[in-house]
C-alpha cells in the first residue's frame, strides 16, 4: 500500500470521550471501560467458523477478514474496545524472519537467532511492505467500529524470546543466557527489536488505531535485576518514541507483580495487572498511572458466581477512582462462555462509575 | 517401622548454633546460610550415577539410597544444610493415591480426584506405614550429617493440584473449577490434606528433621482473592499444626509476588522469595519473618559474572540484617555446573555476615 491509497481511504477523526480513552487518562467516566485480550478467539462460534475456512496467518494477511474478526467481539460483547487481531508474531516476516503458527504449540521460528550474524540478518522493519493487509483492516475497522480501536504490538523481550529459542520454552532459558554471555549481540538484538515495534506501532496510529498496547507476555520471567540493566533502556527507548503520537499506551505483562514498578518507570499511560496481584496493590505500586486488569480468565470456565463475586472484588478495590480499564488479567481461554463475557461487560459497566 | 524400632535408634540432640537455624529464627549469624532446592539432583554426577540404577521413587522408599542423596550435596557443595531427597507427591502412596513419576512428564494419577467419593476414598496418612524409609533415612542422615536437615512436604493446594489434574497442567484449571463448583468437595478434600500434611511434617520432625518447608509451588496460580478465601484457612490450619514442635518452618512458593502478604499471615518463620521480586521487596512485604532466596536458577547456565552480579546484588539489598537465607529462587536446573554451585557457596559465606 502506498501513501496515496492511505490518503485515498479516509479515516474518522480520533475520538477522545470514548470511556476507554478518558479511563486510560484518568479522566472520570460514566462507567467503568471493559474489554478483554484475545476478545476476538476461539470462544466465539462466529470467530470458530471463519477459522474453518482460513488459518491465524491467513486472517491477518486478509483485511476483510482481520476486519470482520476484529468487530466480531464488539458487536456480540459490547466492549468498549475493539483490538486489532493480529499475533505477536505477525510483525516478524516483516523482518525476514520465516516463521509458522503450529496448532497447540505456537509459533515455531526456522532459523533462531543467535549470532551477531543472525542479528544483522534481520530485515529492517517497513510496515506498509510487512503488514499492508493489517493497516487497511484497521482503516476498514475505523469506519465500521462504534468504539475505538487499540493496536498492538509484543514488545521487544517478548518477540526476543521467540527468536532465541525459536519455540515453546518455560524459562526462556537460551533468551537469559544470550543476554549474559553475549552482552554485544543481545543489545543488538533489543535495538532493531525496539525500532522495529516503534515502527509498527506508529504506522498502526498513522492507519488510524486510536490507543496501542504493547504486549510483554513473557517478561515476567526475568528478575528485576535483568529488567532494570538488560532491558529498561530499551523499553524506555520504546515508549519514548511513540510518545509524540497523542495517543493512549497501555504496558502489560504476565507474572510481573515483582517488577510492576520498573514497569511503569519504562512507560505506559496504563499498566497491565495480571489476576496474581490485588488491583489495589497494584495501584500502589504504579502510582499515577492508570490500571487495567484483573480478572482470573480461568474463572470463567466455572460459575458464574465465582465470576461475579471476583469482578466485583476488582472494581470495589478501585473505590470510584478514576483511571480503570477492567479486563482479565491475560487472555480469554478457549472454553469461555460468550455469554459469560457478555454479562460480565453488563456487570462491569453496571457496577457504578468513578466520576 | 515401629515406634520401638524408632526409640532403638538414637537421634542426636538437635542443634541450635547452626547458622541456617539462627537465620530462621532471625537471629545474627557468622556469614549467611546458603543452600540450594534440589540441591540433590540431576546437577551431580553422583546422583546422576545413582539414578542410572534407581528411579525417583525407588531412592525414596530406600533409607540407604535416600540417605546418601540427600547428604552428596552436602559433601561436594559445603551447603548449610540438608534437605530429605523427596518428592512433592511422595506421601501421595500413603493416602491410598496410585500415581507414576514419568520422565519428562512429572508425577501422572492413575485416577484423578474430582468427587466427594474420591476425596472420602483418601486413607488417613500414616506415616510410619506410608513413608518408613523416609523416616529411616532422616535418623540416618542426622547421625551422618555435619549440617542440620530440613524436612519438607508439599502444601495443601499444590497437593491437591496433582489430585486434581491427574498430570501436568499449565493453568490448573480443574483444581480451579473444582475450588469455586464444589465448595464442600474442596474444604474436604483440603480438610484430609492438610491434616496428611500435618502428621507428614511431625512424623520427620519426630525422626529428627530439625527445621521443615512447605512447598506450595503452584500457588502462584492463584488470585489473591482465591488464596484468602479458598485457602488461607488451611494454610494456617497447616502452619499451627506444626507450631509446638519448636522447629523452624519455612514457607515457600513460586510467583507468589502478589500473594507474599498472605503467605505470611498463614505461617512460617522464614518465607521463600522467587528470583521475580527484588528482596529487599519482599522482605518489606513480610514484616518481621525471614526471607529465603533469590537467585535466578537460570543463571547458573550461563557465565558466571552474571551469577556473581546477581549474587552480590541479591545479598546487598539484605543490607547486613540478619534473617536470610540464601538460595535459588526455585530448584537447581539439571544443567547447572555443580563447581558453579560451590563457588556460589563460597562467595556467599565470605560475602560478609550480618551481625
Amino acid at each position: 500500500m502506498t501513501a496515496d491509497a492511505m490518503a485515498a481511504r479516509p479515516v474518522p477523526a480520533p475520538r477522545s470521550d470514548a470511556r476507554f480513552l478518558r479511563a486510560a487518562r484518568g479522566l472520570s467516566v460514566d462507567a467503568t471501560p471493559v474489554w478483554f485480550m484475545r476478545q476476538a478467539g476461539r470462544a466465539l462460534p462466529e470467530y470458530r467458523r471463519v477459522r474453518e475456512r482460513a488459518t491465524l496467518l491467513e486472517i491477518t494477511r486478509d483485511a476483510g477478514l482481520c476486519a470482520e474478526v476484529t468487530l466480531q467481539p464488539v458487536r456480540r460483547l459490547g466492549v468498549d474496545v475493539a483490538i486489532l487481531f493480529a499475533d505477536i508474531t505477525t510483525p516478524l516476516a516483516g523482518l525476514g524472519v520465516a516463521f509458522d503458527i503450529r496448532e497447540g504449540v505456537g509459533p515455531v521460528i526456522e532459523h533462531p537467532v543467535r549470532t551477531i550474524d543472525d542479528v544483522r540478518a534481520l530485515r529492517p522493519f517497513e510496515p506498509e511492505a510487512a503488514v499492508p493487509a493489517l493497516l487497511e483492516a484497521i482503516s476498514i475497522i475505523r469506519r465500521e467500529s462504534p468504539v475505538p480501536l487499540i493496536g498492538f504490538a509484543g514488545a521487544p523481550f517478548t518477540l526476543a524470546c521467540y527468536l532465541v529459542e525459536g519455540g515453546p520454552s518455560r524459562d526462556f532459558g537460551r533468551t537469559k543466557r544470550l543476554m549474559h554471555e553475549d552482552p554485544a549481540i543481545w543489545a543488538a538484538l533489543l535495538d532493531r527489536l525496539t525500532e522495529a515495534t516503534i515502527g509498527y506501532l506508529r504506522a498502526q496510529v498513522a492507519a488510524g488505531a486510536e490507543a496501542v498496547q504493547v504486549f510483554d507476555s513473557w517478561v515476567g520471567g526475568l528478575s528485576p535485576l535483568d529488567y532494570e540493566r538488560r532491558l529498561l533502556p530499551w523499553m524506555r527507548r520504546l515508549f519514548a518514541g511513540i510518545a509524540d503520537l497523542g495517543v493512549p499506551t497501555t504496558h502489560f505483562g504476565v507474572g510481573t507483580a515483582g517488577i510492576l514498578g520498573l514497569q511503569a518507570y519504562a512507560g505506559g499511560d496504563v499498566i497491565g495487572l495480571d489476576w496474581r496481584i490485588a488491583l489495589a496493590d497494584g495501584r500502589r505500586i504504579v502510582g499515577d498511572r492508570a490500571v487495567q486488569g484483573n480478572l482470573d480468565p480461568t474463572l470463567l470456565l466455572g460459575p458464574w458466581e465465582a465470576v461475579e463475586e471476583a469482578a466485583r472484588w476488582v472494581l470495589d478495590q478501585n473505590d470510584r477512582r478514576p483511571g480503570h480499564v477492567f479486563n482479565l488479567g491475560h487472555g480469554v481461554l478457549p472454553g469461555t462462555d460468550p455469554d459469560d463475557l457478555a454479562r460480565l461487560v453488563d456487570l462491569v459497566h453496571n457496577h457504578g462509575a468513578s466520576r
